[in-house]
């Protein structure tokens, strides 16, 4: 009996180490699948991974590349209004930054998603300055770009040309060259045009430049209205729906056999407005920063119609600086991977997030009459099958009161910093609020209105 | 008996499965140290090993962005002469390609430290148009490109600022507009001077842009020596040193209170040229591409002493494209830390594999007097504190015979491509052969070049 005993002892514990061998085996396997094919890589992962893995309070971000601490660890890059070595004091008195178009409210989307938006690259990655078919355009990227068209149905691009550039500012740059005649011995420059309220790289761009090829003339409904404006002239109108700082989807206003459009279509987006059809300009002007919320990946690109006008865009890139980055290339080509196979996961993200700001936007103003925000009428959008409200980039706002001609001091004073109206051709009664940009930057922004809205008016009761 | 030797197997087993299973605890702790701390980057570092790992029998490259196979698996992209799945196929009459500056001969460097180069990219790294400091440049690059210019005592940066741009490309367009005045209207062009043989984008910008701030003049020996070349037209001189395409270590031509000089310094590497002091010149210009092989990544720099020179560069970046990549100046950041690591690693290769190719080029010339090479006198080099030979990038080939007018033609009946002369603003007797390509496109050259020097001479003998 007792020998039984130990004899069945022995063959629950050899049962068991059994069964820890199978375990620890599929452990192996399946937990560490990645361990025997990993190697030169794994020490670069871990440091990604602990970089990304501090925190900052929420209110800030550690880089790869970022500056620094004490003990050689990177130290937190702390949002416009939070300070501290994480992140967590709040500066109470700051100002609310609603400048520039900075479009950081896309990031929690894509730290939900690490997995599918990591990249890996090796030393040797594209070391040459062409792809194996002899151009800088990556052909993969390419035929990603216009998938993504075709899922969105916000452009056609079918027997169309995509051109690449660092971001839409070297895109619209390489398009005011391409469409100007080269020959400008004989020619008066081709004049420039943009309706006011215009981005102002239109303008800043062709001034910089001062090529003997264009010049910018401005509002384009001045100059259709201008006597001396004859249809020989050559002309370039750019033309942005979603407009830049209104949100408005803006269509031609000059006409004629000598003008040439470009169509900047940066914000055509589910996040900023309905998309009612695909659009089917000439040349159309596209960026990531818009669409992933990258803007310093610096990658944009052009649908483009006319092969010749493809080709002097080519040439452009070229000798500007050689075609976009590879680099820049892969990241926008990993990212777009990402993005399609979330199916409409950004596109949700981006209008939800975008609804809910404007929403809370126009709630604080609606409270006083002392501003005003452009107006939309919900139109119908093909992506999403029903009729739908604009959920637009920037705020355009009115300085109501009579008195408060300079609408930029007005925010000013109350710690608040958006971009004046002039900047955009327009009267300084205006001033573009940007919507896009982080979580903190907008929560400080409705704070300070909120303010400003409930203050009594001076010299009233 | 049976009884006891039973127990003795049991125990045996027993023995060997705890045995096993202690073996396996400790290579999960040791094996899978990296499993547990990876997460989100683990499938993206593996696809990346995997795309590494396809070998394209030592002619060719997979890249994570190429094109796909039937099975889905990223093909093999060859180099010229390579052909086939594995680029295991010789195309026997190919032709050799001398033309580009590819830099490709440093990837095996780079294929032998895979680790220190490896980067791993998250998606939500970078995605501000800013860095924390509101600039465009990253700090902790700038100061590793101060750290190197140091170790390899090329330049004097103490107390000069640092500008980037795509490639040295986009700098030298930068560079031309900071030093040409703004107000034109009073004032004719600044002359864009260059002496022959030079590179041809100093030529082909200027006309390009055509702006109404500068012009190409040509040759700055031939505007030195004309009678209305009066000392106050504003002038820009590019002195390339050492130059493309000759390697020689040339020295500005035009002086005077209204000459500003460009020195486009790409070259001025250890790889190249003995590296006799630091340069010390007002505007220096250097690029990733001819240190590390990245052409395709697009970074250049500028050393630039002047502080609103400095700042009007930095607007053309910013009017031209918002900056460099954040993309492109992380990966630069990763290279250049991968160089510091190694030591006097990449310079010791490089400087080896281009004094090979030059010995071996020189050779094969050597043999008839059909064409000459251009001569460099060995001189003192700080950064390996010895007199040195060049191992210059590029060959300037003379035809020397006198039927030999069109030395690109001659070597196009042979089966390799050159630069001709003229695109260097010299005569169509030289050519400007590559030297710095892979390793297969050298090797074909070279063997061309054999058989054309042994050729015996039409109508002799």
């Amino acid at each position: 009996m007792v020998k039984n005993q130990f004899n069945s002892k022995y063959v629950a514990c050899l049962m068991f180490s059994i069964l820890l061998n199978l375990l620890l085996i599929t452990n192996i396997y399946v937990g560490c699948k990645w361990t025997s094919l990993l190697s030169w890589s794994s020490t670069a992962a871990a440091e990604a991974e602990a970089v990304a893995a501090i925190g900052c309070s929420g209110h800030g971000r550690a880089y790869l590349d970022g500056l620094l601490g004490d003990e050689n660890e990177p130290v937190c890059e702390c949002n416009t209004c939070y300070t501290g070595p994480d992140c967590s004091q709040f500066i109470s008195h700051c100002t609310a930054d609603a400048n520039s178009g900075d479009p950081l409210f896309l990031e929690p989307f894509w730290m939900q998603h690490p997995t599918s938006s990591a990249l890996v690259v090796s030393g040797w990655h594209r070391m040459s300055y062409d792809y194996d078919d002899n151009t800088q355009i990556s052909r993969r990227l390419e035929s990603l770009i216009r998938k993504l068209h075709a899922f969105v149905g916000n452009a056609v691009t079918r027997n169309r040309y995509i051109v690449f550039g660092a971001g839409s500012t070297q895109i619209i740059n390489a398009a005011t060259y391409a469409l100007s005649p080269e020959n400008t011995s004989s020619l008066s420059p081709t004049r420039v045009l943009a309706s006011v309220p215009y981005y102002s790289l239109y303008k800043v761009q062709p001034e910089y430049f001062n090529s003997e090829r264009f010049k910018f003339e401005g509002d384009a409904y001045t100059w259709k209205n201008r006597s001396d404006a004859g249809p020989s002239t050559n002309v370039i109108e750019f033309v942005t729906s979603p407009n830049n700082p209104d949100g408005q989807l803006n269509k031609a206003i000059v006409g004629g056999p000598n003008v040439k459009t470009i169509y900047d279509r940066a914000y055509y987006w589910p996040h900023f407005t309905p998309i009612p059809a695909p659009a089917d300009g000439d040349l159309m002007v596209f960026t990531l920063s818009k669409l992933t919320g990258h803007a310093g990946s610096r990658f944009g690109w052009a649908v483009v119609k006319d092969e010749s006008v493809f080709n002097r865009m080519i040439r452009h890139m070229q000798i500007n600086s050689m075609g976009v980055s590879r680099d820049t290339q892969l990241r926008a080509f990993k990212l777009l991977k990402a993005i399609q196979e979330e199916g409409t996961g950004i596109f949700d993200f981006a209008y939800r997030t975008m609804k809910t700001r404007w929403e809370r936007l126009s709630a604080t103003l609606s409270l006083s009459n002392r501003f005003s925000l452009q107006r939309f009428n919900p139109q119908y959008c093909s992506f999403y099958n029903e009729i739908r409200g604009f959920s637009p980039a920037y705020a355009w706002v009115k300085c109501e009161r009579e008195e408060d001609k300079d609408c930029y001091a007005v925010l000013k004073a109350a710690n608040i910093i958006g971009r004046p109206g002039n900047v955009f051709g327009s009267e300084d009664r205006y001033v573009r609020l940007s919507l896009v940009r982080n979580q903190d930057d907008f929560d400080i922004l409705i704070h300070r209105l909120q303010k400003l809205v409930s203050e009594p008016r001076l010299f009233e009761g």
